[in-house]
């Protein structure tokens, strides 16, 4: 069936029903929501503490290609990207909205396919869905705001301290594998191809990290979206630091190594849309993220006093590394 | 400058450098924002009784046509109608955050241009701009999430009860009309032209007048954004009863009578973007409302029992008027 034979009503209450017919019990917010989809706005009672919001998009042509990803991911990683920035800030999401601009000539199966991985990832991370919007548009984009709950003062951008030292969780660089990998004819083992199709139209936001940082007293964090150096950059400009970071200490996987022996390095420093924390902290603070968080903890340099917001990469003989591609702005090449 | 000149992060800072120049400080939320843009996520203190969120957004193309819209009133808009929805169920709108797909060949003046309409509605209702999102694009896009505060219970679309009265607020069909004169060379004075093209443009979602119609004990509103036929049809839908209107009490501005003299009821009835109140409440109630509302109210017809979701139109002889085409819908023609 097609969405301009079934009609936005239809299309919506087609959604609803799957909503409820796949159930949103599982999250603690829903005792407070008071009114969702179906009416002009949701409503929910407030609570104590800091409440979180963001905003994210997926548009097509630009942040992913159909031809790449399969509905079903496309929608949970819409969800995902979202509460990664949650995750960055040491907060629990909550609620979600969800605007779709979506072609009249797509099929309503997909439109469900897409949404079913919604409902799984919010489902998995306890996220409700409060609402939407779905509007018609000659390409397919998703946008979804998010709130979300924080125990404490949330980890900032621009909390970082001159001597921090600078760490990352996980492994950057395996999404950026991934999307090479769907777009090249390069042959992976079955785990490779997992680890690296997962890592980019799979992934897996890191909310308990965030909340463990946020519980040991960390308070600069970013996640990895647009590429560690640029998000890194982000932190030391918002900090009014620099930054110098160790080519050597740089996380990557062994099989981003062994896929990608010439390319890995710049892989894991400007590939981008990894959902990795990256977070600056003392020595101490540090130890205990290792022993405390499940994934890799890795230390990868440290923040310097100058102002400049400059990030240097230098090689195991302490020379500077000059990087052409740095990381992901959306208007430059 | 062109977008591609300023970058993703050079114009983010000039976003924020205008945000700032020109002033947040008018919005009682804002002693309660503790990080804005910048970060991953906009934090703010929850506080007792209920909050509100809601999201919209505006396609190039579908929308909005950038030889008629200026970018000032684009920015606008796209707030006014998140806010309508926030006034339809009684609150007072909070916190925004705002989603731009944009084309790199747009100029940065007129981002600046829209962020200015922005940011002057938000003053003008108190609507702090919590953060945001910039994606690339090859269609300007706007989504607008907003959170809002509600006293007492939300007013909402499934509350109308068997023999309730059916109002309206101000004059539906002027935002349709301002658009047909935008798209022809329909002579209009001075007066008429304003009136239209602000409806249409410029609109001014009814937040007082929401306050007032939950305060007097009002449960079914709704705004007329798809047109006054379909949205009561949605009130229908989900209050499980059906309604009956009468031709003739339909509030058609003089203006919209004189310039559109065998249009007028159709454009009042379906024309849709209106962002006038519709509800239903008991005569003593209505009464009141009357009174207490500085905008017009108009009696328009009743809610009847049957559990159909029909909207039925009867002429002053009480026979029943077909309508060829009753509102907005994404996906019909």
């Amino acid at each position: 069936m097609l969405i301009s034979e079934a009609g936005e009503t239809g299309l919506i209450s087609k959604i609803m029903r799957l909503i409820n017919r796949m159930g949103q019990k599982q999250s603690p917010c829903d005792s407070q929501l008071i009114i969702g989809m179906g009416d002009d706005t949701a409503a929910w009672k407030q609570r104590g503490g800091i409440e979180l919001a963001t905003t994210d998009m997926l548009v097509e042509g630009i942040h992913f290609d159909l031809s790449h990803i399969s509905w079903h991911d496309l929608g949970w990683k819409a969800i995902a990207v979202n509460i990664s920035d949650v995750a960055a800030m040491g907060g629990r999401p909550c609620y979600a909205l969800i605007s779709l601009a979506l072609p009249a000539h797509h099929r309503v199966e997909n439109v469900l396919s897409m949404y079913r991985g919604i409902i799984e990832i919010c489902n998995l991370y306890g996220v409700t869905i409060a609402g939407g919007n779905i509007s018609a548009a000659d390409k397919l984009s998703i946008t979804v705001a998010m709130t979300g709950n924080c125990e404490g003062y949330p980890m900032v951008r621009s909390a970082a301290a001159a001597r921090d030292l600078i760490a990352v969780t996980g492994y950057p660089g395996l999404s950026a594998a991934g999307l090479q990998a769907a777009s090249s004819s390069i042959h992976l083992s079955p785990t490779a191809r997992k680890l690296f199709y997962n890592a980019h139209f799979h992934p897996s936001p890191q909310i308990e990290a965030g909340e463990a940082l946020s519980a040991l007293g960390v308070k600069a964090t970013i996640d990895i979206s647009d590429g560690l150096l640029i998000d890194l950059g982000h932190i030391c400009e918002a900090s009014k630091k620099s930054a110098v970071i160790y080519a050597g200490s740089i996380p990557c996987h062994p099989l981003l190594k062994r896929y990608f022996p010439h390319d890995y390095l710049q892989l894991a420093l400007s590939g981008g849309e990894d959902y990795c924390l990256l977070f600056t902290a003392d020595s101490n603070t540090l130890r205990k993220a290792r022993s405390r968080l499940s994934l890799p903890v890795n230390v990868i340099g440290e923040i310097t006093s100058a102002k400049t917001g400059k990030v240097t990469v230098l090689d195991r003989q302490g020379k500077e590394i000059k990087m052409d591609h740095r990381g992901w702005d959306h208007y430059r090449s």
